[in-house]
């Protein structure tokens, strides 16, 4: 039986569709949803980040504009900045690339962006809005967009078992709390968990974010099960690859994302809601 | 095989032991703990809940004090007296008895609560760093028990499996929280859950804090079971209860706390904890 390739794009595509309508509107009334991007150096994921969100805002009618830092940039410049866009009226959310050099003080900057500007949802309290099911809390873009696809392609939740693998607090743990408000019953596992063949073949649905590349085989899954492949790992030949060992489990599952393609290409279409969310909070 | 009965007694004692050994060195400084408890009417339950606290925080050296506002009290005046607390000095922790009257704003009531004195964790941002895992975080009393039953009776929880039935913000997500972050494997139950016994019955230790009287039986346990109820029900004989049906269940399992005198017994030593740990933060 081949299973459902759950591809990202026309996921992506309905969401910006959506967003793009609402900026025309905002657009007739001579308002611009504006991001603003902040990388600091080079690193060749960032740029190809930067040019992916860009992109998708384009398309979305969003203004994105980038402001790039040298490497060597001081925790105290880079706070600045990040305060300059704070109090810039024309701004409506900051994107900070990440992870940044070393010698930065990560948790400061995380801690200077504005939580009503926090689409990437960097700053601790936005984490904490987002647990406690606060309305105005901006989602982290992964997590979101693993949400979305289920939403996307009818994968019922409620009452279901999901088996979320990693408990970062980018991916795994707000996940973790996102599937609980839809009324799925969460088993939260990690490194520390025993038997994790056993407790996702038990699951409906398994979303991988362990970040081992081709980690999941299909001793982890069964004809029902549902995978969601968060990974974005290289593989022994430097090829990009999911948690997911996907050429063995892909033909004996149900459904499952494909990396790339997957999870990774809903992102920045997450992205552009919360911008039109932030935006919204900010202009009422 | 006679379960082990996991009595609060001891637990709350030892704990009780180092906080009052504490507490003397404060003493000794001239420095007198003090936790300032607000009730609003006069509930039976708030006022027992009262006595019990007083008791124990005597008993640990720490002076409590406290205030009884009319049932006809508004909003305005509770959050008033909640705010001469938050700027008195020589208050150091702010207990309110719940459930207030209906035509009270618990929301904005809660927020007042200033979070360095919030010793019964109500304040939202309370809970979002206990979820931050933030090392001021005081954590909510009821959960905090149980953590502290788990390790005064060696209960191992690295790689086991707990479930947790029932998702309120402040026992449910809390514990799971705390639980995960000593490396168990979470499973988060409530009640759209399907085959919970299933699900109980492969957990190692279970955690029920549903609300319903004697709600788990036997089917629900095997001999390897570790049992911890949170439950404070009433039966059909207005008899108090949890939510395990202790007599058909206490003789098949492992191990499990006894209604009353399980973990009700020890939140009033976590709230004394609590009070010393918000002593230490106001006085650095």
């Amino acid at each position: 039986m081949q299973a459902k390739e759950l591809r990202g794009q026309s996921v992506a595509e309905n969401i910006a569709e959506e967003v793009k309508k609402h900026v025309a509107e905002m657009k007739q009334k001579g308002l611009q949803p504006t991001l603003s991007m902040i990388r600091v150096g080079d690193r060749i994921e960032d740029m190809a980040y930067e040019r992916s969100a860009q992109r998708r805002m384009e398309l979305c009618g969003i203004c994105a504009q980038s402001e790039v830092l040298k490497s060597d940039v001081t925790t105290e410049q880079l706070i600045r900045v990040i305060k300059q866009n704070n109090e810039a009226k024309n701004v409506n959310g900051i994107l900070l690339f990440q992870p940044l050099p070393a010698h930065i003080d990560m948790e400061a900057v995380k801690e200077a962006i504005d939580p009503v500007k926090d689409v990437d949802c960097n700053n601790p309290l936005s984490s904490a809005r987002m647990y406690l099911d606060d309305e105005e809390a901006l989602i982290p873009a992964t997590p979101g967009a693993v949400m979305e696809i289920l939403k996307h392609y009818d994968i019922a939740l409620e009452g279901t078992n999901v088996a979320v693998l990693g408990r970062s607090m980018i991916v795994g743990k707000p996940l973790a709390m996102m599937l609980l408000n839809q009324n799925a019953t969460v088993t939260m596992c990690h490194s520390k968990t025993k038997n994790l063949a056993k407790i996702c073949q038990e699951a409906d649905v398994i979303v991988s974010c362990i970040g081992k590349p081709k980690f999941i085989t299909e001793e982890y899954v069964t004809p029902e099960s549902v995978v969601i492949d968060v990974g974005i790992n290289l593989d022994k030949n430097n090829k990009l690859c999911g948690d997911v060992d996907y050429a063995r489990v892909a033909p004996v599952v149900r459904a499952i994302t494909p990396v790339p393609g997957g999870v990774g290409s809903v992102t920045t279409s997450v992205l552009a809601q919360n911008l039109l969310k932030a935006f919204h909070m900010q202009n009422r």
